[in-house]
């Protein structure tokens, strides 16, 4: 499937609510769990989001855009949520997250992106040239990654509870 | 985590709002998709889960409440949603979903189970001896599991799509 703008959007737009269905709410038992040492519990996965949000995608696609001389992107900080999350509830990085998602997609419609632009590239500090599409699907494929992760973080909570069915059940031990 | 009601309902609770916020109103082109012939599509997985819940959690479960002398659970038809869907658009089976899941928390609530009774064993076809207790936790982790895969089916639809980033997405290979 190649990536389109609206296609794209749609999902986009969704995934805060998504969040705010599965996570609103629940107790820290679910939100906090993790996948053993050095992984992310939801509540970690939230902040993550929160930080490409402001650092990430949207920044990116303005460095495409300018063409300037230096079209280098900023290494993204994959650990930033681990002080900027610090001191806020659930809920305040599920309304923080919506937020700025809302407003991001703003920018991106004001943009009226064409098939020109959409061509146009930057640069990734290790993969080199990339285009401005390859970034939004990224984007997309990213939200869609870290749903599943929430989930499977969540059901490998219950790995031995569920007794015999685990052998139906490969979320578990993925 | 040992299996409680509280924290398994919270989350069977959630799951008709999340997969509306995921998939609701989306095009087909999402909607439709599979990892291939033989996989399933988003669309596929709410008749799955629909089936589920008119044969599968609340009908074992009263089997075991029951004690009866043959407490064998009828095997699960992994299939039927390919001719009981038949006719439906999503945003029905989205309803029906949700309405169907609502009426089953409602009958589990009104049980007010014990431990005694979550102690209680059904014996399935395959694995014989379960308790009510293993049939409740996976009912839980089965609905987590659908949710990461129907989220891993879309993200697939983008593995082109993201051009380099796709070293970076495990999802899309897994």
């Amino acid at each position: 499937m190649d990536f389109d703008l609206t296609n794209g959007i749609a999902v986009l737009d969704r995934t805060p609510h998504t969040f705010r269905a599965m996570l609103g709410g629940l107790s820290p038992a679910w939100t906090d769990a993790t996948e053993g040492p050095e992984t992310w519990s939801p509540y970690v996965i939230m902040g993550h989001l929160i930080h490409g949000e402001r650092t990430d995608w949207i920044p990116r696609a303005r460095i495409i855009l300018a063409q300037g001389a230096d079209r280098r992107f900023t290494p993204y900080d994959r650990f930033a949520q681990f002080h900027e999350s610090q001191g806020k509830s659930l809920a305040e990085l599920l309304d923080e997250f919506a937020r700025l998602r809302a407003e991001n997609l703003t920018t991106l419609d004001g943009w009226q992106l064409t098939e020109r632009e959409l061509a146009l590239e930057g640069e990734h500090p290790e993969f080199g040239p990339v285009t401005l599409r390859q970034l939004l699907a990224t984007w997309v494929a990213h939200d869609l990654g870290h749903i599943a992760q929430t989930t499977r973080v969540m059901a490998k909570q219950y790995r031995e509870a569920v007794g015999p069915w685990r052998a139906y059940l490969p979320v578990l031990d993925r």
